[in-house]
């Protein structure tokens, strides 16, 4: 059994994976870390996410431990795989230390997803202090990074937004369909899950109904760009949902593309990746939620020489934690980054 | 045109009120307070408000005016009606004040509803200091003390649980059909806005969903026991939606009473009541969100002998604003309160 | 008062339209009518529509009326006003006969919103045998075609996308500052109730969730572009909630473009239309259901020289009866459609 | 292997069987059967299921099978499992012949939940043939009745309601807790996926809303009072939500009781069975929803000599397709119906 800890255990993507590594053949859940300055410190499981409740071998561990720095060495030493769902600032200042030690490192915040520091700092508020450990990340997106990630020590766990975006649109790219001179319109709605666990007005039940927000400033738009090598326009909308991301892009094709083209393009990319599933009707939310699964499906107009390609994800799961599960078994050595076993599907 | 000021003006029962004062004939907006300490002093009424943009009227009135104590005499004075949409404790401490000028004072809290002191320091945990202004409030419920409150200076306006419970049990009582063994089990769901406009993790769109809270003590129980003249069990639970209460009350009966007896309760208690709406269908909540009616329907099983009654309100209008309007109505000279003019129905 | 009645009175848009007209200050509510083979026939409103029960007015109006076509003279002639909710069908066989009689005429249906039989044919899938009537059809979108629709007998009320669509769209074509090499993308997410009161399986409560349809081949695509004058790509989704729609648009600009030019083009479409709400913040979809507005507002990128338009509104009300109702009150002298007297705001 | 098939694999239960089924260890899933006038027969399961997509073992299974009669035989001996998630109607016309070969049946509907045939005339309103079968029948209620279920060739599966019910009601009868005087009150609300898959105006999108149904008549009422061996008075609504039940009992105690009484009552029921989880606060909903669980917490009262339960289920999991299984897991020799290696936790 491979050690196994998470930083960062509190929020809801800490819960989500929780429950993978608790049933993960391999992956053995040693320890949980939340902020020292947490109220869940100290707190079993069960306490903290209460549909954990009734679990023997969850049970078993005990309560969520307070981080704090001194435990640093600890931690990058004494664990096979650490996985950080904490806040991009936290990541970033205590990722180097981490690296210190034996234990691959799956970080899920932003801190580490953009190359360049510049724009990091422009979109996330803070300065980048540690470009080494930026130059280790490899950029998680299983289908697409399997041969980087698992030669990696160091996982960057995609976005939400960017992983069922890049989903959509690296097809396309990868064959050099798109027209030169427009850009891909990225229209995406996530469910309220994605602002994390905290207390905000913004996010109150009766505040939530459907909005853009974030519009041509948003900190994922980059990292799409960065992954897609393409500028794009991307516009995220807060839904009156819980879980999940649906995402629509809009591309204007080069002027020979056929549709025969695009089919190929994606049964390319995606034929033998399980995770991926080419549906022949436009993917219905409710049908990834609580799947690892990216549903994919587009319409072709030569008419007007464009695609609609909708994607849809559990953000919290393709779009968090199973893709750090995915990153992690393909470590292990599933090509795939799956099988029934892992408990993905 | 009487003049019109409301304290509270930033939650969601503000913004109710605001709505119904604006298209009022005879009422006059002519204030909005919040609190010193609130980010909404200062803002117009659309920035508090989105949903308000684009009145005119609304516009001219300016901004939301941080209160504090020194106005207190100027407040009482100047108004013919005050509304206070405060929290428990503002109400408590400042309500003595306002009563000492020419205003009649329309209380939307829960400071004022408990005859008893105790009961209410039991259930509202702090100790209540004001004897003589609790000996002046009139419960403002609408349909069953029209006469006191047209007589009133200060009116207590129902909490929105009891609303919907009194309105469904007292034509049971007032007519003496309950069992004289058994409680009535009161069963109550409400939507979110029920509990405010603030930041809290239990009221955040991800953790909202079905669930009873405050069970066997929460504050509306005495309330509702006090006004209906009888115990009983009364549970709440809150629901993943925005507006709305629905109750489900279980009585047992007399040994002799038939179903024409409680068609005649209730005929009696609500055959001239506008607002009431006696219906051949279990209510739906969906049909009284947005207006000021209480939905209500009953299926007595002889074999038995009890009834199941269910009643329907919007929780903001019915179990809050409008509400407070029929009462102010109700002391200008309309007799049940409404009427097609002032904007009620 | 001007004498009104509603062919089609039994579904969603019927519902409005019979809440809006009850309290219009000049239109008479004087007959509904439903379709011949309706369950609904021969019940009263509030058997039909259990929202409206407890209405005096309206429960004197008696019952719905089976339609059939030997009344057409009749209900030409009777009446001032015809307001049809009905399928498209429907509308297309009868309409030329209502427009013999003296009453002006509303069509909510699509049946004649597009100018072009042929184009009309591919989207609607049957043949269109009125082109008479279909040159008399003024498209009713009020903002912008207020004087047309002044001097119009017959109004084509505007579908719901195409409502949405446009107004965010026609103030940047207006003032020509689209590019030319590329076409605006519109994505627009539709509440159930678009759909129609039926039963159906892709629409009852479990089945909905976030899904895009009918991509590149809705008929609200050849509809906005009609009256846009640009070919678009427009893509709709449906969206797990009851009312209301978002439109979020994405167009590439002239070079020369600013900002300002953009604050011009929607300032000068907009600021003496009191139902256009032209915001500092994205619009919220919650702040238009339940209400006539239409609330806009856009972010601009000088890197990428696009806009990002959203636009809301209540998908029954200004994009189905509040419009008809505007472009009744048009015509009735009202300039700008709407006046506090009329009930609209 | 144990050889398995479903009939009437194309509802929201059939669904969550064959889900449960394809990932148990010993279970192999062999067959599914739709109705032979079924839009669905022929179909794959992910065309039926579109959430199925992507398992290479279901695509294996080919398509769904038309049932018809004349395929009894073989069914009832080809298979060692068969379960019924069929119309009432379906199961009361062949459950006899499918009893006379080798395989166990697990019947999902209520037509042999109730042994007296009269009240199942009464509530299902079609006479009842078979009481033979009736006879042969165990009822399924895992928690209580595991010793009858490991000995049964029959098993009628609990409806939902009554699951959530009996399991908050039992250990309070078990243990002789409640007062003679009075009934249990029995307050319940179920997601739309109970009403099962099928196009209907009630469980539309835009209809539903919380609603009190089937007052005083529904059949799940006789089915609790059957197995609880005592009357109660039992009020379902309807919710506008997709999965769950959240109950809420009310009962009334003998003068002695304590509140020590009720937590050995409930302890002694539960402490040994992992899919009840007795919890220190109330249930939320979501918690159990996708899950095998039960959850169940309680508040007394000593004043009022009451206690108010609550207890949440899937409906369609706990409440359908999951107690199947957990009868099936307990005929094959797992003792508490579960193991984490058959995928129920």
């Amino acid at each position: 059994m491979n050690k196994t800890c998470i930083i960062g255990a509190s929020g809801y993507t800490g819960a989500e994976l929780i429950k993978l590594i608790n049933r993960h053949p391999i992956l053995e859940l040693r320890a949980c870390y939340v902020s020292e300055h947490s109220n869940f410190a100290g707190k079993t499981l069960a306490q903290v996410h209460e549909q954990l409740s009734g679990d023997d071998k969850l049970a078993q561990l005990g309560t969520m431990i307070a981080f704090n720095e001194s435990m640093l060495d600890n931690i990058a030493n004494e664990f096979d795989h650490i996985f950080l769902a904490t806040p991009h600032e936290f990541s970033h200042d205590y990722l180097p230390s981490l690296l210190n030690g034996q234990a691959n490192v799956y970080d899920l915040s932003g801190a580490f997803r953009l190359t360049n520091p510049q724009i990091f700092e422009t979109y996330y508020g803070f300065e980048h202090k540690h470009h080494n450990a930026l130059k280790q990340a490899v950029y998680g997106l299983a289908e697409w990074h399997a041969q980087l990630i698992q030669n990696a020590k160091f996982i960057a766990v995609p976005g939400c937004y960017p992983t069922a975006s890049l989903l959509a649109l690296k097809p396309l790219i990868s064959a050099n369909l798109l027209a030169n001179n427009s850009l891909p319109v990225i229209n995406a709605t996530s469910g309220v899950s994605g602002a994390g666990r905290k207390a905000s007005v913004t996010t109150s039940f009766q505040e939530v109904s459907l909005q853009a927000y974030g519009v041509l400033q948003h900190r994922h738009m980059p990292e799409i760009e960065e992954y897609a090598n393409q500028q794009v326009v991307f516009t995220p909308h807060l839904g009156a949902f819980k879980r999940g991301i649906l995402a629509t892009l809009t591309c204007f094709l080069k002027p020979s593309v056929s549709l025969e083209d695009i089919d190929n393009a994606y049964n390319r990319a995606y034929q033998n990746q399980p995770l991926i599933r080419l549906l022949p009707t436009m993917p219905k939310l409710d049908n990834v939620v609580h799947t690892p699964y990216c549903d994919i499906a587009y319409v072709y107009s030569a008419e007007k020489n464009c695609i609609v390609v909708t994607s849809a994800i559990d953000n919290l799961l393709k779009g968090a934690a199973s893709q750090a599960i995915q990153c992690c078994n393909l470590k292990m050595g599933d090509i795939q980054g799956i099988t029934q076993e892992t408990g993905l599907i």
